[in-house]
């Protein structure tokens, strides 16, 4: 599994994080059904408040774009995370005991709004290089984590079902266009020597940022 | 018919500029088939630049929303346009001899980026309603405009085709989405004595800017 | 001392939050001269990049604006942060031995991302009201923090100095000033019946959220 | 005279439409005495409503500079335009019997806002180059213009002062600051092969299309 050239050099470039991220202590847990129901559900709640500041990140994805194919994928991405995904997650947490009243009235934590904000301020001031720089960690990690646990069976049904959200075909196809339109875009803009670029440098602290928040996000689901 | 509370009452504020739009030149020769196919032709590729910006307007209304409702039709709204109506103009001005290239390397014509740069910066420094408000002009006008050329059929099969899409109704549902959003909003943020606000105020300036930027994109189209 | 007819409203209405912010153990220690030395240095360096965020923050403030006075007001603040505040924070640094790079290098800590980007974001997203219903917190909230130690007079001279810059006249001026653009600009957009209307719950939500945030910094700050 | 290595290549890329503008009519019948004073009048009440926009979009500048250099020459570019020179256009006018509140109830002209929201809604969507690119037509073009006519003494002194305003040392200064502030961002981002990158093709593109609303803009003083 890649997730394309770009992914996989940023990837390459701030691993260490990135493991932290990818290879979190709330992961563990999930996986081998050790994490408290209670941390999960918060999660859950929190995940809900996240969504929908990530759809409006993606949202931005749209007006930064250059081109049609750039437009139509984001378009496409924001469609999915709200009159889909997000439907979904109501659904899911319907299940759980958590009404749609609950979530809308979940207060946002901090370590949640670092993230959002972070993405969508930068979404606002930066390009749509930045922009992608800061999404990935999120897409692209929570399919790499899917893929990572797509073995483990935690006997807790709600976390089977989390881990086969993210390991399921339709997720990896959205984590190959998005890693196709981040080649696309970065290769357009900066060229084959994308490397020696002062974007790169740029795009590579964003991720690293935006990775870090990742790890304080999971840290915050374990408090 | 009738697009709800606040537009109808935004029109009758005004209602002279909404005539000089509605009831343009450019759609009288246009019914009676005396329109020039070239200024048509220029029109529809000027229409494809348009609906780029427009589009991303109406990313800007994801951002902008308040709660999950709001959110959801600017989102459909959004993915409308980019995924579906941006491919239904492109065949359409293909089948006329077209090509996606002419349309791409089109020049943007001052009137085309006076409009779509004031609905735009208005998006990023306004909020909800304002933003709304110099929406509904071009959504809901051309809901009107379609129903009031209904009954003619002008030999040119392109002009037909032109009014019958604005008619139809799929568009008609389009308008009647928006105008729900349009009155609940409104409604949610001032109130009943919406009229007594500064916002108000505001929305009647922006409306009707936005109307005489549509009136000057058919002076463009009759150049 | 007041700071206005809004901020007030807004304190009171916030004011068990306000008090965690005010009355911070970071504020006693830094009075009663038992705050680590370390612990200022690193909430000095922080705070130069909260500076950068905070000006660009006031930027948006300009293009908010819904007339000549507010520009002015907001435009005077951003040259002010900008061209004079970061200037003696620079300086002041330099005497404590922390030169501009490393300033400049200083890794933004979470807690100042969470807090910055919200203010940002909101800037982006939100209007005036929501701009400077966020910006108040720290703006009259250093004022009044500035007075409440006045009269303590810590050994460690770089505590006493900063109480003396926030318990200045000069400093006191720009709250003034502060005060009286949130006052004009709420009353302007809201009139007298302000605390009946939907963007007075808005504020008040984005108030308490800006002042928790600032408390979530003094705790950084005490790590 | 120079404004620096970016500035003379994008002009020299676009010399025709920049004659157009530097050499267009109304500055023609200005120098020479022949431009009716109803033209001149029109122009500077349009010219209001455009500095109020115009110091917007430079505070964009700040939102999207990189560094503190970049950050305190848009801060004073934004304070110089709202608190010195909108007194002087206010003052000047007033001197020739158009009243502040004539300024504030001018209708904004088609062409002023298909230039204005232009340059802002690629202050908010496009980068720092991207906002320099559109902003230089105009700071460096009155440069130039001012230099141009700087020997013409028009027998109305209104035209005059106007001449003499852009060819004064002051006005020269601002020119040389801005130049200077393009050419390190510009070498910065890109690097000494500049012209070989997709950020300079955009640029051009801006810089042309600001040019041609220039020009319009003069259109419309003769109107």
């Amino acid at each position: 599994m890649s997730y394309g050239l770009i992914f996989e050099s940023l990837k390459k470039n701030n691993l260490q994080n990135w493991l932290l991220y990818t290879k979190h202590d709330f992961l563990k847990q999930l996986s081998d059904n050790s994490l408290k129901k209670d941390c999960f559900l918060n999660y859950l709640k929190q995940d809900y408040l996240f969504l929908i500041q990530f759809s409006k990140a993606w949202s931005l994805a749209v007006l930064k774009s250059d081109n049609l194919d750039e437009m139509k994928i984001s378009a496409s991405t924001v469609n999915d995370l709200i009159n889909f995904e997000m439907q979904l997650h109501i659904d899911l947490c319907d299940e759980y005991g958590i009404s749609k009243k609950d979530l809308e009235s979940t207060d946002e934590r901090n370590e949640n709004i670092a993230y959002t904000r972070y993405v969508l301020e930068l979404g606002y001031s930066g390009d749509f290089l930045d922009l992608l720089s800061a999404l990935a960690p999120c897409v692209l990690g929570y399919g790499e984590i899917g893929l990572n646990l797509k073995d483990f069976k935690p006997n807790n049904i709600m976390y089977q079902k989390w881990i086969e959200t993210y390991a399921s075909n339709e997720y990896q196809d959205v984590c190959k266009n998005v890693s196709q339109l981040i080649d696309n875009s970065f290769l357009i803009r900066l060229g084959n020597n994308y490397k020696d670029t002062y974007k790169w440098v740029q795009a590579n602290k964003i991720f690293n940022k935006a990775t870090l928040l990742e790890v304080d996000f999971w840290n915050m689901a374990l408090k």
